[in-house]
């Protein structure tokens, strides 16, 4: 069995970054909130997918991305991951420009053929309505940008220990794709009302052009809190878990 | 251990798709829209499963049946699958008309089912309620064929390269069902209130003549979207991850 | 490693039937219509867990509790379950006999546990408020006989299709517990407002006396289907996926 | 491959107990209620991820932090997991003070960062909103001390048994955190209107002081009933399920 190409493993991030900003901010795009009407017309109700819904689709991105392409790339469609999982040791540092461009690309692609998809809507405007992340006004529920970036660090580090554990050799095998996966769901569980949830600067890049709305402006936060997230994760990990073996690259990619 | 006859294996696939057409459509019909009213009699809230519901439910019916026949046939349940897996060199060419015959065939004895069920509620119409996929007026938030199109094809390619990764010897072994059948519910998350969401003709076909209300006279996009995207995932997927082996049938059924 | 002893089988099933109708029928009981009121006093809406999160608490009863005690019983909880692993040549026919009245107890017991803690409750009347399966006027919805039976008979068949695929030797290790329990939470969301799904006769018998209203006469009804349904999909699978060797018995349980 | 250091054990407890408290009462503080209005104005509705989302939440806090470090401490992050596992013999008794501690302390903290984070949103009260347990007129529903004692009794006593079945040697591997997770899900859908869910002290004591309103008062229950059922059922699975072979602190940690 031959090492996968660089350009299998840049092509495997770019699929599936894509899917999971295509699949993520498109689930809340399209399928968030929908009303239907009773029979009797007394009233109307949710049949949308809600922010559950989302964070299910978010993911699920993950979950099955990772389980097709993990085998090429390690299936990180994160920066913040790339990061973390450079400082730990399980990506060569040189691979994690190539990681952060193939993501970036792939989100923004995404972001593209959402907007190409909702302008199907009469009556769509993607003025605000491209699933962006915010803080302040453009928090869901108006959290302030002390508690966001408190959140997407805490968030994002904790991310990356179960990214570390659930590959760590000891773990059981073939497990990795559902607990990240999951854990992505539950991250949106918590925090989609505080800052529409990040932890992944490459989502949040995908989509904020298209938004507008303060979207670009903001766009910092969800870079560096992240990236933060995903050093303290990328060092907490092999520091308490294996040892102290905090390693700079010395370690092959996963 | 023998290979499953023929006769096996389009057994299985025509249970496997009258599951998967009977269950994530019955859901729908059924149990998407369920109104109970608030003790004090000021309101009424849903109680019924939704969008998310029924997204759950197409993915399960995929990931109980695949794990139940999926050494029997490949558990593909959809005509596209099988077109991918051909063009991928996962099936051999000469088995894709009994499959596809098979998938068909379960869809509308599904349907039929379903009709006959949803008959034992007084006051059904079949009308425009057979949970039909459809574009523009017939899309569930009225979506342009276009927006249609462009989702079916997007979303059956993704399909496609989640369904040949997570199958293939490099990924975990076992997780393969589990990870279709959730792309499969993720795929609804997305895509119910653009298209109803087909991805799959024989669902498409299934139902489409007991609802009647335009389903058939719009079917045909739900047979040309999801093989074009089936096409494109069974070409992409080999092309890009397994050094660009695109063979046409010369390996064997997986 | 010794086989597991009479008892400690029947435990198995005892437990593990008590805990599907304790908290399957529990969650509707408790969980399924809570409603809230917005803080601006307008309006009130559902945060209780509908029939979406009644159909996966029934399925993670069958899936947490079949990773604990499959290894003893083979956790059918159910004697349409048991019923069809005994034709399909999974268990000897004379330990079903023990299967039975164990997930009868289990379930009764489950009921009477589930009074007790809803008496807890100011106000609560267990009149009709059981989560008794029922058809006509004590369907949800209002389904006929005639439907109810036959959504009994084939989701039971279809049901035991997956509990015999999954476990089949040549399906992948390990997941028959995921991939059965999950197919009773897809049953569940496709089957709740036609006749509130039972699909297990212990289910039913395990609350219709503490519900009374009309559900002990309508308990034939519960029995009848579902063993027909474990005794097709018993005969199915076997039948078209294993060779038409439909043993009587002749196999040890799995 | 060495045994895990104390302070990396006791450090896993206290990151897992973090997560799961953080996680699963975040969530419910952040997101279980979240109003949106629809475009008409004509009324309002629920986004929100309700009772439903939370439970899901609580269990992914377990699945996905069991598969980062259950290789590491076994991944109680629960006083009554861990007396139930030193009863059974899966863990020495001279750890459960260190791994108790570590639990409590952990939840302390994830109060301490929810009380943190929720005042950035303006107009937030800590007062009986951070997702305390109770009874009587805390309990969410108004359920008496009676029934909750019960009712967290027996669902921490199958909790244990699922813990200790899915962790069995005869259990399939790998998928013990899957299991005990979604039965921690599955124990929240169920019971989150009796009393909020406990079955883990260190839930409770987490966010008990942050919260007030009869919280504190109130911690005794959820102290000493999980601790009965965490007993009961370390008692029930070695006696009912491995011989009776009931250990007092003579098997290795698993």
């Amino acid at each position: 069995m031959t090492s996968p190409s660089p350009a299998a493993k840049y092509g495997a991030e770019l699929f599936g970054t894509f899917w999971l900003v295509f699949g993520g901010c498109g689930s809340a795009i399209f399928a968030a909130k929908q009303v239907a009407e009773s029979e009797d017309g007394r009233s109307t109700f949710q049949v949308g997918i809600g922010f559950l819904g989302v964070s299910l689709a978010f993911g699920l991105t993950v979950v099955t991305m990772a389980y097709a392409v993990a085998h090429i790339s390690g299936a990180h469609f994160n920066p913040a991951i790339s990061l973390g999982a450079a400082v730990s040791g399980r990506l060569p540092w040189k691979e994690v420009p190539g990681y952060w461009i193939s993501q970036v690309v792939g989100g923004l692609l995404a972001g593209l053929l959402l907007l190409i998809i909702a302008n199907g809507l009469p009556g769509f405007s993607r003025e605000g309505n491209m699933a962006a992340n915010g803080y302040g006004e453009h928090s869901p529920s108006g959290y302030s940008l002390t508690a966001v970036i408190i959140a997407e660090i805490l968030l994002t580090a904790f991310f990356l220990i179960v990214v570390l554990g659930a590959t760590d050799d000891r773990a059981p095998k073939g497990f990795g794709p559902l607990a990240i996966g999951l854990a992505l769901t539950l991250i949106h569980l918590i925090s989609i009302p505080i800052s529409n949830t990040s932890v992944n600067p490459a989502r949040s890049t995908g989509v904020a052009f298209f938004n507008g709305n303060g979207a670009p402006g903001q766009l910092w936060v969800f870079w560096l809190a992240p990236l933060i997230g995903g050093l303290i994760g990328g060092v907490i990990y092999p520091f308490l878990f294996e040892n102290g073996k905090l390693a700079i690259g010395s370690r092959a990619a996963a």
